[in-house]
């Protein structure tokens, strides 16, 4: 692992959290069951939220919100194996009113997976689009430029 | 869903449920991952309640109680393998107020785990021991009758 | 098994499979977790193929190939929930030479995740892209062509 | 996450590491399910081995050997949450010829599970019983003695 769990990627602007593969990640394919990069790429949004000063425990409990994912569009380049040390990567592509899209990575040497993700902020319980609460906004906002 | 997707085991009153193995249950190993296991005997456990009349959904809202794990004690003796059909069984070792002790086993031609899961009803906010309502533990009662 | 636990639906030539939603697929937002409709999505890609007459475990042992997902596509339209039972649909859109196209939803009453999902078939050591065996690909065909 | 991701633990002589609980761990009653925590304690036996010089890969690539869980005993005493970040730690119990013993817990402030997990040495192909290398159970006696 890194020392520093997360870093932004000086040379590129982007988001980066690491990632190990165990054998929970695989299948007997002997690489990365093709579901589990997803939950690879919501580990580093949830990070990169939380750099930006939010959880989602909190931002349900406290805003009331939810982020939800409306739709991936992933490309499968090359398999992940066992105790890979990958890097997943982060660039926000669009923040809207209710609406943020990340281009997103996994990546050994060369990038194993390309995906891009909207993800629409939803009332916690009525699970309808609401606007992002104003100082989330701000804070995401601020999180982007400084990691561009 | 199929016609009889559950089957009362005439010769051994055991509740049985079948689960085939895909590969989002398997390893690098080639096997099931240990983990998954736990989910099999859950899906018979749920299925069990289901034959019993209630919906585990049902009793967190209706009833405001939620069926919770407390111990698990699970020998591995053989591994299951991709595409491999296997039964899922249960036993009601004990219906106590507030728990349920479960044998289970999962097996193809011979026993593959075999496991004790002891369950607690708990109130589905609180998380704390309340007794199982009357009106499910009757109806338990009456299934694990029937099926022995 | 089930006798029939598959059955091609008449009205409109697609293959469908059921799938109950249990707590294993569900998260702290009440509902199932994103990645875990690419499990739905793979389980009747798999019984399609078996509903052809192969297994995945044979493809890889007796021809030396295995179907890796390159290419998803995928809009959550609506969330399943607990206890669900939904119907996973698919369509074979283009059958090539080393790839295979599939048209898949997750269903309720309405569609609640509609996807393209593209697989290539690949050497099962070499992960390296191989002509569908003629057998396998006659069988697919009179498949397609015996729900259309 | 923390700065140095795994550390004996000086106090007690355990191996510790850190786990962030993700939407993926969790399910709709609100807690991490119950089969995950079991993927949480392998993390941290996956990280003790690596910490002894060896990584699973390598272990069944060059020394043709798996380990591979045989008993779980699991006692579950408290459920955790979105966003915790636990610690979930590792005691070598016993070191045989080919089986190890690990109690093992999974904590935020408290012990939320607590376990007992023997692991069988196996070769990779058979899935049959073999001494544990020298050179493997070497490295790990002098592992178990460092944190001890």
């Amino acid at each position: 692992m890194a020392e520093r769990p997360y870093t932004p990627d000086g040379e590129t602007g982007r988001f980066v959290w690491p990632v190990r593969v165990y054998y929970e990640d695989t299948d007997a394919g002997g690489v990365v069951y093709y579901a589990n990069y997803l939950k690879f790429l919501e580990r580093a949004r949830t990070e990169w939220l939380r750099a930006s000063g939010f959880s989602q425990e909190e931002l349900s409990r406290r805003h009331g919100i939810v982020f939800v994912v409306r739709k991936v569009e992933a490309d499968y380049l090359a398999p992940a194996r066992l105790d890979d040390e990958l890097k997943v990567t982060l660039v926000v592509r669009e923040l809207g009113r209710s609406r943020v899209e990340f281009l997103q990575t996994v990546e050994r040497e060369s990038v194993l997976v390309k995906a891009s993700i909207q993800v629409a902020c939803v009332g916690a319980t009525s699970f309808k689009p609401v606007q992002i609460p104003a100082l989330v906004r701000e804070k995401m906002q601020e999180k982007i430029e400084r990691i561009s």
